[in-house]
């Protein structure tokens, strides 16, 4: 066991705990003021779902012997049994510490889902489909492509991205981003348009956005720097290129909008860096990090023309998961095949850097799995909620506010009563 | 030395940190927006005078050689005298590292007891109780619960329930949560009820309230694993433990509300996080993952019925100090009795492991001695400072608020003048 | 290569991020609710384009081969190039990782200067502000306090003040504070007052200021700690004075509101935390732990002192960048020559410990050119600015709200429409 990669790992779990309160502050300050309570609920009853699934059987569906590349041993690791002797180790890590960093990140990306359903979702129908999608969707997916084979055990064998497709996916972006972003598109078609779609909306709390999306920010470093899975060059070398993609996207966003609209916002700054997160997140490991600053400026370019699909399209994506986390996990899974240079961890070469088509299919196969099965999957699961329980407030609740009505729970009491 | 348990311990410096605002904001968006600034104040002024109480002879009183495992040396530490050589370490960790550690446990224990005094308490009485429990309660307690034989130096003495009693409490289920809750107890009996019990208390800004339930909970991993004093296998462990009781106690608690109210609400989302936490943080090292989602949907179904005692016996523990950490606390403190497992990095079986009654009844020893110390001499400094300088603001300025009459700073003006 | 030492700098990163929403919010909270989306804009804004430029250039002019100590090399290490093998290291930490802890310096630092600006400034003013100042002062600046001889190659020459001058500024007291406080006393007067000059400005969320400051404590610690490059002793114990200073520095503030107003303010325990955090960043390293007491003493009653002066000299410094982070780092910079003790890391005794008046001449040149050089080249921008592309939003706009007018984001939105 090497104590200094796990001390690393060990506090990656106190960063990746705050894209927790980062998470639902960053879509709870985005929408109005009467389903700010909701949308971060939805947060934390996602996390809380999932972590407990996580740990009775979803590490096992994960990470365990993988039937043909889909799916892990239901079994396996049930209860993570077996896994609590200090002799069990992935990478010098204890192994109880990989699969409590592997838990985060299903919890987070099912939480991420929530931003298009926002004022009108039953608080039961989203527990039930974080639920359900985490079972037949992220914990296969994941296995696809986190399990590298021998993680866990030296003869484990794992899912058919990581071992037989080799498409470069550092830290998520097919497994977190488009996963989720391809789930919210089913969702808000499902959903159908919010009582208040066509009117203009603002988001009710602009700094609680900018406050959540700084706090993603902390936490993405151990997200991306944490999935190198050790403290070493890897790790630094990942968070640069996640820190100044970050930047460049801001600053590309914030360009945009002052090109299209005529001034910037304060959503926008924030929407800007997560854009950055997102699309860096799968090459982290296989950009420079000038490539990194050209990566972060196409995804900030073109991420908030992305977001208005949703207009043209008419599916009410609330608070834009598609625009920033498909789309942004689209384009970073996809410049992997263009800007990957060998010297970098994943020691590619991508299409610029002369390494021809060969990464940049892999990327487009990976990428264009994951968004299908998770579509379509995510669209079933939330048609079943429809046809069975209801997935969907009434409209009159809806107009005198989900907060209100669902939760008895006004986010707000500002009155000096 | 280990640099790498060293940098973990460093970086748990860091989050624990991040509980002084997360406490302040939890405490803090509960309360009426007549009261945030005062109540986010008692943690900030807490944490100010007991840090420099601490490092002048704090930590000697913990530490230093024992007087009969009641209390340790004044004056072996003074000012961390001697404590600044490299040389000088504990379990491989720089001496001076571990009584920061320490000194945030002191600083948030603390911190945490003014939950009760919402609305209420002068804030010159809030700077005297802190100043004077700290000394006579919490250096004392943490001696008996946390100073192991030979902490500090070989042959230094420590604490009766550490040495003697061999309870168990990882990290601060007696010394930290009984110890508050019972305190808590003390000053909402001495200072009365506020002027608004009995009318519907509604919390004034629930987005608050769950981003400080966020970072308390980032923050708790570094209160549970820095405890495991290196980075190896306990510390991952403990994690674990720690993670998926938080979540199975945010479900219990909103099944609980659920079932009693008919609907879920945001402070109680945070409140059965909390209450996970608190409920794991004595047994993060005895119980098994599996016996963490049991231990935490138990704490989290009992403590929303819990905090109704303060209804049924008439005192005003104002934000359920009480219900969540004293009574958090001890189940905790108890369940360990019963579910320890002896593959857990404590290495004990409680009943249901086999282990016979013995464990259990050093548990409730440690618990009912630790309950009732601090809430006797509790009770006493709070009387003292009752019947001299006063403890309670007027009627009136509390009617009319203790943010604006007493800190001339109401906590928000958003109105566009 | 340090495992535990890298962890430890991959950790800091998370926390140093942590204080750019930790800076937005402490700003944002003070000014009124029309200004703090544009608050908090200038700091996200101000970080996204350093970072951009460190990666490119700013690294290599701050950390290259020097040209006479005053700046280093454009060229060396433009793009990062040649900075990403796993054999390049500093101090047995990868040297990208080093860059990637210098760059939240310097992105923080030019962030800092905003609280100066509140209300008022043209956004893309400020963007141009923050890239010039960046450029000609803060690499510069950095290079003469944090370029030791050899720091990335052993024969790289550093800059005069830590290699010839030899003062003592263990984590920016010169560099960052001195450095952001004198341009920022320069943007004021070329800006002039706010239109709200003489006017009670009250802020609009003492909570957002609160966990503003909670969140800075916790990355301070990176800030501090991460400048002994090391996981080990030194960092332990420059945690240890970073954090009594800041308690004591609280207490002292908010004594002296009391005896100055007759009460204590949310505002005043937050100013008075980052002001011991800002006065103990230079000595961190230099005095010991009832020194760090005396010291956030001594800062913490000067400081609320010293932010009467812009009324006495009639500058509109909005937000007290200049009392808070000019005078206290001034005030630190300079009781390192007094309370220095060479039993700690920088092993050096100040006067008041035996060792003359040599270190405390040192300090005061250090200091001074700092100031002076920032002063004069940060007046001079803000002049060009204002000369050519003008630096202030018009009055009409102002008066309205520069958030309204200039971002048509409105902060809140609180009423249900």
């Amino acid at each position: 066991m090497d104590t200094g990669t796990t001390a690393f790992m060990l506090c990656c779990i106190i960063g990746l705990t705050m894209m927790i309160p980062g998470l639902a502050l960053f879509y709870g300050g985005m929408v109005s003021v009467k389903s700010s309570t909701n949308m971060m609920m939805m947060t934390f009853g996602a996390v809380a779902v999932v972590g407990v699934l996580w740990i009775l059987f979803g590490f096992s569906m994960t990470f365990g012997t993988s039937y043909g590349g889909f799916v892990g041993s239901f079994t396996e690791f049930l209860g993570m049994k077996n896994l609590l002797e200090p002799m069990t180790t992935v990478n010098g890590l204890p192994v109880s510490l990989f699969s409590l960093f592997q838990a985060l990140f299903a919890a987070i990306t099912v939480a991420l889902i929530s931003g298009a359903a926002a004022d009108r979702m039953k608080f039961a129908a989203w527990m039930v489909f974080a639920t359900v999608w985490a079972v037949l969707v992220y914990f296969p997916v994941a296995h696809w492509v986190f399990a590298v084979d021998g993680t866990v055990t030296k003869d484990s064998v794992g899912g058919w991205i990581a071992n037989k497709l080799h498409a470069i996916d550092f830290a998520g972006g097919t497994a977190v981003h488009i996963n989720a972003g391809a789930a919210a598109l089913a969702v808000a078609i499902v959903l159908g348009k919010g009582a208040n779609w066509g009117r203009l909306r603002k988001p009710h709390n602009v700094p609680l956005t900018l406050l959540g999306a700084g706090l993603l920010w902390a936490g993405w470093y151990a997200f991306n720097g944490g999935s190198a899975l050790a403290a070493g060059n890897s790790a630094a070398i990942v968070m640069v290129t996640t820190f100044v993609a970050t930047c460049a996207a801001t600053l590309a966003w914030l360009a945009v909008e002052k090109l299209k609209d005529g001034h910037v916002t304060g959503v926008g700054a924030a929407a800007g860096a997560i854009t950055g997160l997102v699309a860096i997140t799968p090459a982290c490991g296989a950009v420079t990090p000038v490539g990194a600053i050209v990566l972060g400026l196409i995804a900030g370019a073109i991420c908030p023309l992305a977001v208005g699909l949703k207009e043209k399209f008419g599916y009410d994506d609330s608070l834009d998961v598609v625009g920033v986390h498909l789309v942004g996990g689209v384009i970073g899974t996809l410049l992997i095949g263009l800007l990957a240079s060998d010297t970098m961890p994943n020691k590619v070469n991508g299409l610029f850097y002369g390494g021809g088509l060969d990464q940049l299919w892999r990327q487009g196969v990976a990428a264009l799995a994951v968004m299908v099965y998770s579509f379509v999957i995510a669209y079933v699961i939330a048609l079943a909620i429809k046809k069975t329980m209801g997935i969907r407030i009434s409209p009159e609740d809806e107009e005198l506010g989900i907060d209100t009505k669902v939760h008895r729970d006004a986010a707000y009491e500002l009155e000096l009563v």
